[in-house]
């Protein structure tokens, strides 16, 4: 079963796709033919979109359904000329919160990935330079770092650390153990004045040695007897240093995310 | 004034937060204090948010705002016994696209940031290593590139090309223009294969000297005249080598991954 779906907005439309997806994964027997149309701010702009949405219908041989997010009132009800089912993401929502703060909206088109707040954007740009600055061990301090994810190589650390950085603003640098600290069984010295904010990550010695081996294939880095020794190794010197791990096998880099910031107690706005 | 407002999700809350976001932004004039509550996925964890919520709504002298998203009826229903106004992201649009479709929801918990497409979520891994080993002009080879980001030195390329990479799987290089490109008003030959690829980022010069300046301050690299020189002489560069291009100066990272995406064609999914 096919079906066109739009995600239309005044801005990127990057929220009403997130929101969108998050409800088409509930129906996975059906085969979404999905198309974005951001920047959608005029009634001619959704003229030309309604007509891209009749077009699919008709192919179809059913409704289209359609994600809106727009606050211009005009170019809005353009969409509902159309025949397709249409999921307004904005007007039910925001007239719960008008009636509860007892206010009108502002009307300020395309905010939610806007500039609107200039100081908080150049904190994640400013974060994500940290990041980069700051991945593999390659920091010579982490005096500044707001945590640290410490881990073997390969466990995810450096996109889970991009991501915090790009969309919460945190510095967060990573350190790989090396095979020196395993042995050893104990963090660098420049780790352990910052053990408060270190969270360990670890993986399935099975799955470290599939990813490893697609980078380094037949290698001894790659083989399962290292891989095997390396988690085992690692689990026990986190273990020593009293710092927790969180299992990254079967969780995406927005879950780490979510479960190292919520550990640490950061309950900084995403963006 | 000033209100409290919840995220609370069965998953990350990141879908949950995000919407809420673009909705609270439309009244400037409320203090928000958010919470975030991920992975709310019982009626126990349930009961406890609500315990929270409440002593907010008691604590501030009016209901708290509660932006839900939880599949479990026995878990969601909890929330409905407290003061809060609860904006339930799920259940009417659950219920349009259900009869839309003809089906019934999948019912799986926290689908929307977990790794339910174990391909694409590789492949937003490799197009994330792929961003990090062709930042900065440091690439030898942009065969494997989906697109390519150029402009001068702090103009946004990395960031932009991180966040593509994360949430598009894109492959996206980027090249910084040297003064020798400048000077010759032309890419270099490795690029010039590859322009159907290539986008533009601009700035405009006061904007950059600004940036700039809190980088290396007073320097010449940081100086009006330079950054005005250096601007135009992209400006010629890029229409001479008939490359479209984007200003930044206004722009988010989101906005203008949109734009690009959008000028090249390119409908790939987010996440």
């Amino acid at each position: 079963m096919q079906r066109s779906v739009f995600f239309i907005s005044d801005g990127t439309a990057i929220t009403t796709e997130t929101v969108g997806h998050s409800l088409l994964t509930q129906f996975p027997a059906v085969m979404w033919r999905q198309q974005r149309i951001p920047f959608v701010d005029n009634p001619q702009k959704a003229a030309d979109a309604v007509r891209q949405i009749e077009a699919a219908g008709e192919r179809d041989g059913v409704p289209a359904i359609v994600f809106l997010s727009i606050i211009d009132d005009a170019t809005r009800t353009v969409f509902y000329s159309s025949h397709a089912i249409t999921l307004d993401l904005f007007e039910d929502f925001l007239d719960t919160i008008e009636r509860a703060v007892g206010m009108t909206r502002g009307g300020a088109v395309g905010r939610a990935h806007g500039l609107a707040d200039t100081q908080r954007y150049e904190d994640r740009m400013e974060a994500t330079n940290y990041a980069l600055s700051h991945d593999d061990g390659i920091s010579p301090s982490y005096e500044n770092a707001d945590l640290i994810l410490v881990g073997l190589s390969r466990t995810g650390k450096t996109p889970t650390c991009l991501y915090m950085a790009l969309h919460f603003g945190v510095k967060a640098a990573n350190y790989p153990l090396t095979p020196e600290d395993l042995e050893r069984q104990r963090l660098p010295t420049q780790l352990r004045h910052h053990r408060d904010k270190i969270v360990g990550l670890m993986i399935d010695p099975d799955r470290l040695a599939q990813i490893r081996d697609t980078r380094r294939p037949g290698s001894r880095y790659a083989s399962l007897k290292q891989c095997h020794w390396e988690v085992d190794a690692a689990e026990s010197l986190l273990r020593r240093e009293g710092i927790t791990a969180f299992a990254t096998t079967h969780s995406s880099i927005e879950e780490i995310a979510s479960r190292v910031l919520a550990h640490l107690g950061m309950q900084r706005e995403m963006y």
